[in-house]
């Protein structure tokens, strides 16, 4: 177990590691769309600040602890510390720039996410989403905040009074495609509405800050989740996985909800679309 | 045709008025952000905003300009000069809080939007997102701007290429559902990526500025695209009815895309989606 003290020593530190990642962030976002009119030079922009703003945050990190681990990109994260496993040891599970495709396209829903897992538990979550001036923390067992001010998710229990986000990508693959569009048609049928914003991290701080009511996703990675995962625990949501077993984030494959009724409707939802045969036929 | 002078004058006037119902809306958001534990008070909100926002626009339209004439929602805007046809008078065509799903939730996609028709032809269009320090103005003939700086749809010309926004709205509907789910499931075989950020207006925008390539709708309202329409054709765009007729702001049905190739898959795409049977089957 660790203890408050040492979580809280951890956090003093990685604030303003986090403040300045996201002052990066906000220098490559109004970059990028300066350069709006010269293809490619998008990726360029995005590759730049992906490795500027994870050379920050680990630089800082690996000079205090020089013994902690990391989770993130291989490729982008060339280091000995860098693991695929999650062990027992402090793990930072990092994504520098959480929105590509906003990033580039100059649209606000960018975050910088990171989280720390001691002995396989997340401690500390940090969502930083410079464009809207929102920092988003939370602490194991201290509860989560926006700007200092302390966030609850929403009272929402039933999914026809529910803001539900989904994310699609890869829909170019039949089989995901098929998987999507079978998801969106069961829950789009019983939620008051379905949202999008193309980013992981905001979906999870966004339904941990009760402006959005439950989110599902699936084939993501650890780090797209792990300091949102705790932010929606801490702010008093539920998050699993898809099947109901308890979240890992590891798997990164989650429904989460602002009340466990909600998260139940979403997963019998989920399970009877994935269930479903073909939809958008006159009788489905 | 009305004349440079006369579309000049009309603009000079209209753009403070447009900078105040912003200054307004801003109000309104931050407040409904405030009493986002408050349940019900979310709406007395919007609609206090949306009458606010609309009396301070027809007020001073009105008052300067006592005979020109109004399309709105009519259960807001309760005037001997609003109508639900066009005419060949002057016709401010106002949404006064597009988004309106986003104001609630205190997520930035959130606009005033103020166009005007002289002989039944855009002339005019603003749009003003406050939250995002955007406001985008198009005259006739005189070019597309956001914060007063020229700007230009992107070059994309296929999509595989493109981002593509969408809405769904009315999902308990069946038949509404059916289509929307067909449409997004061929589209989203094609695209490059698919988007979904609850404001049509914001939509027309993005593509205007380049953000977006390419966007369709339909079951609109004039006030939803009328500003919109004119800027994307400021901005070197290419908007039509989803059947590849002339665009009509009355019908509000539109396909808008940054080049003709791509609007042209889009309808097609469209077209193909509205007659599958069904979708989501392995076999689909």
């Amino acid at each position: 177990m660790t203890t408050e003290t040492v979580i809280d020593e951890l956090y003093n530190f990685i604030y303003p590691v986090a403040v300045r990642a996201g002052e990066l962030l906000l220098e490559g976002y109004e970059k990028a769309s300066k350069n709006v009119s010269i293809k490619g030079a998008f990726y360029d922009v995005v590759t730049d600040y992906d490795n500027k703003i994870e050379e920050h945050i680990m630089g800082r990190i690996l000079s205090r602890y020089p013994e902690h681990k990391f989770i993130g990109e291989e490729d982008t994260a060339k280091n000995n510390n860098v693991s695929k496993e999650l062990t027992d040891a402090p793990t930072w599970i990092i994504d520098p720039i959480d929105g590509t495709s906003n990033f580039i396209k100059q649209i606000p829903h960018v975050c910088v996410s990171i989280g720390l897992a001691i002995n396989k538990q997340i401690v500390l979550g940090l969502i930083n989403n410079p464009v809207q001036k929102k920092m988003y923390t939370a602490k194991l067992n201290q509860g989560a905040f926006c700007n200092g001010e302390r966030i609850h998710v929403s009272d929402c229990k039933r999914m026809n009074d529910a803001n539900v986000a989904y994310e699609v990508s890869l829909l170019h693959v039949e089989k995901v495609r098929n998987k999507h569009i079978k998801r969106i048609y069961y829950v789009g049928a019983q939620a008051r509405r379905l949202l999008s914003y193309s980013s992981v991290v905001e979906d999870l701080s966004l339904v941990a800050a009760g402006n959005l009511d439950a989110f599902y996703i699936e084939d993501m990675y650890p780090w797209d989740c792990a300091a949102g995962s705790l932010l929606i625990s801490e702010a008093g949501g539920v998050i699993t996985h898809p099947s109901g077993e308890p979240f890992d984030v590891m798997k990164a494959d989650l429904i989460c909800a602002s009340t466990e009724n909600l998260r139940k409707e979403l997963e019998d939802l989920l399970r009877q679309a994935d269930l479903a045969k073909a939809v958008g036929g006159e009788e489905s």
